[in-house]
């Protein structure tokens, strides 16, 4: 059951959709890419439902392969994900109704078991079949219309390698559409307000705001760079008073995520050659860089349907040996995970969830939010058919 | 408020109606036919609300008799069923807010308490009343748009007579739409698959499956016989294997309800001259006996409204004094009232609550489920007018 | 965000609206008026949400005084309800997204903290601030398209002078419309008979019924007055009985609330001039008075939106020195709370939620209800372009 990705189908009303529907990004996600959907941990022999897009999904294992079949068997409609798979080692699932045995890879229908053994409908039915891989510790589903690309086309290279880096992911549900979270990554300054408790950031300065924003596009339709210079840490606000207030606490230098001014000379570009600190790439992320280059933070927006976002976490350090290892794990379990994963990105789903659909007025501070929807809306794959008709429509 | 039964006021979507549309099987449940609706025991003199084809009643008793009418006062719109009966004796209930009184055989308005004894509304007002019998341990209401039939007409024989017959009744409410379950009934082939781990068929053989179903109007619009042939019990699936698997266990003869085959030279027939062992009946219920013709099984699908359903297991046992009576009702508190109206009806709960409604693929196996659609669709009960109208449209 | 009161926007179906459109009252309430939202002791220095004729708007209190804006911030649409007064004695709000701070009192943006101190959109963009007081233990607001009334244009006398008066509230919400709440009070009957066993009327003969109700309109478009002459205490019903049944033990003398009759020669009338007993009054209201005189009490219905309405009971005493006020909160706090504010106002809510909205069907006893709904709809404050919108309609 393909679906377009048109604004038709969104049961948000006219004035929710507006600051998207001009940009043409969907409410149910862009299609045509791969997105995580659950750690590989969560996904064992016995089908799993999950949600995408919008679109119901049964995920299961077989014989060391990992299947994706659309959640509804085409006989009677009954969900795929209440059966079984009965034949070990012959990568079928089988609905829990008659009997229905799908091929996870092919989708086919190789049995229907209460027809009996000739029965003439096997190979005649199929259900939809999604791309699906296994990678770093999580699943990847491909939803769209149009044979998939690579996995690796669509991974920032922090997790597509995981020979030079490895990762540990966290994720938690919103009860937001997924382009309420993305629009938060193109440096919107909210982080200088929200984060401003933040245990990670503690003792160090705010982190700099009042910034002019500038993106510049990355290669290969992948997102935007986004940089904020000539920002301040502090300001005198007529009528009111200084913000930050209480700043005598604020004694240490910045570090970590913290560090924000004068990635053209980190060692992540002298010695690593990255490029950038912070990006907002397609379908939907944010790639956090640290000046050290040694650690990377991807959050990654995937649209579950228009009023549920699942949001991973994607921790990326790189190899250093084994010992290394076990100190970045431990200081992961003992500090960043709370006070990043949980605290920090707590903070975000307050006001992600917080937020009531509608007209906007957008001010310098949102440079990066308008540079980011203009660009997703027209550098975001498609699939070919329905890249021309857009371009027609254009025309 | 009397409600008509065209399709046009459901709330499923086009593809969640298609496969009913087309027979003109209505999302609320075929009008002008009775259905139990609670165990007699539940109604008291205190007023009780229920729903029945999506149309809100009260019920009450008074003085012996038992009542239904519509549970919304005419005057203010309140629940009658939050009054009570204040007057013992006059079968009349009283709605909370101003003292309308109505009369439970007719519906008419008998007083108006807060209007004073010489009211001119008196008997100008009228709320519907619903024909209700109480019988076989059941609370049997009629809604329609016409005279009620007798409530023996629409009763199985098994349930009619009670001379003859004792019941035990169980019931319990599904999160599906009626015709779900309905569908579930003239040999779809679900039962083989479904209830092969059932406790009631333990160490039988599996319930032939694959089978040519055929199927046999009865006679005055009662509904189908359904009868299987030439099913098997274990096949061979290219690429999969054997069905069922770990057979071994299997060891026993058929018995009970697994005992499908030869039903022609059964006592049943022979001695009870019972002609059918499956019959699937009009307004939406299954007659499943056995070969013994000593017990049968009703399963009866009460619409409640759209989304939720009442299933009946109405279990009917052939008196034969009191000592076998008494063995009956033993046999059943002790072990089938939990193997099968506990169990075994559990499995199809969850069947038929993980159903998402849309576009159908039928095979060999929905020959019953085929011809129930049809045959119910153009044999049900219908009132005089909306009949004539029908055949209209279909000319 | 103003919204008219057309009936266009309610989610009400055609048949609930019936008894109102023709009146012109609409669902979500009379604007242009004042209405109690809260006690003043629920509202802080931390900003608090309430919701008041489907408006969403936060209250919040800082140097001594109250503002109410709407709670939304119009950059992005955080709820400026999760904000906070960041800045004492400055009368500001702070939105917790990106630190959009608006002025209480205007609404107007007086800082935009992340976009620095010199930003060009401060005092480009407000929120709709809207009329707040403090009055009597309550908050009151103004809803309406227009510039706000004296408060005290809205407030019965035995609230808004306070100097004679003191008062007790207790509040709770209804699962229901405000109108149907208000119905209730213009003498519509259901008094007798739905308190007829409240502990507050316990031993008094029953509160007359079958009366002729006459309404008399108020000075200076506040309401109605409504009284009932030739009433009943009981009556014979024929073919039921004796109305109220059981009633030897109504032994006393009515008292308080009961007392009904002779209001003309009075204490209330006499000593201090109260005119009526009973006065239904706009925007939705009655005033129960005791013939002492030296109570009164204020029933209002405060439109929360189409399903939701919060009651208040306004208890009003004459102050006469300290020790009688002490002997009449004593009074309230051990009996008259729980006696009438829980138990008999606990008696309208169950009839309240229990109405199920649709056609009616009016007696006699109704003709407080529709000189009331005639009354409101013709004589409701309207803003001035509305009310000649509303003339040219009628013309």
């Amino acid at each position: 059951m393909a679906r377009n990705d048109t604004m038709a189908q969104t049961g948000l009303d006219d004035a929710a959709e507006a600051p998207y529907r001009r940009f043409n990004i969907p409410a149910n996600g862009f299609r045509n890419y791969w997105n995580p959907i659950l750690p590989a941990a969560e996904v064992g022999r016995k089908p799993k439902p999950v949600r995408l897009l919008n679109e119901d999904i049964v995920l299961f294992r077989d014989a060391g392969k990992l299947f994706a079949l659309e959640d509804r068997c085409p006989h009677r409609g009954m969900k795929l994900s209440l059966g079984s798979c009965d034949y070990a080692g012959s990568g079928t699932i089988s609905c829990p109704y008659h009997g229905w045995t799908f091929d996870g890879a092919s989708g086919q229908l190789v049995a229907a078991l209460m027809d009996g053994p000739d029965s003439p409908i096997v190979r005649k039915v199929a259900v939809k079949s999604y791309p699906v891989r296994e990678h770093a510790g999580l699943i990847w589903v491909f939803v769209g219309d149009m044979a998939p690309v690579p996995l690796e086309d669509d991974l920032p290279e922090f997790i597509a390698d995981q020979v030079t880096f490895f990762s540990i992911v966290r994720y938690c549900d919103y009860k937001a559409n997924w382009r309420w979270l993305v629009d938060n990554w193109p440096h919107d300054h909210h982080g200088p307000y929200v984060h401003r408790t933040s245990p990670e950031l503690l003792f160090q300065p705010m982190l700099p705001f009042g910034m002019t924003v500038t993106t510049t596009p990355l290669p290969n339709d992948k997102g935007i760079a986004v940089d904020g210079v000539n920002g301040i840490t502090s300001g005198d606000y007529a009528g009111l008073g200084t913000f930050p207030r209480n700043n005598w606490w604020r004694c240490m230098t910045p570090a970590g995520r913290g560090k924000t001014e004068g990635f053209e000379t980190s060692a992540a570009r002298r010695r690593y050659g990255i490029q950038h600190q912070f990006e907002t790439r397609l379908p939907g992320m944010v790639v956090v860089g640290r000046q050290s280059g040694e650690y990377c933070l991807v959050q990654w927006a995937t649209p579950i349907d228009e009023t549920t976002t699942r949001c991973f976490n994607i921790n990326n350090w790189r190899r250093h040996g084994t010992l290394r290892g076990l100190y970045d794990r431990a200081h992961y379990y003992l500090w960043r995970g709370w006070a990043h994963d949980g605290t920090f990105s707590g903070q975000d789903k307050r006001m992600v969830e917080g937020l009531v659909p509608g007209p906007e007025r957008l001010s310098k501070t949102d440079a990066g939010v308008i540079a980011w929807r203009k660009y997703a809306g027209a550098h975001a794959r498609r699939a070919p058919e329905q890249d021309s008709l857009r371009h027609r429509g254009a025309a």
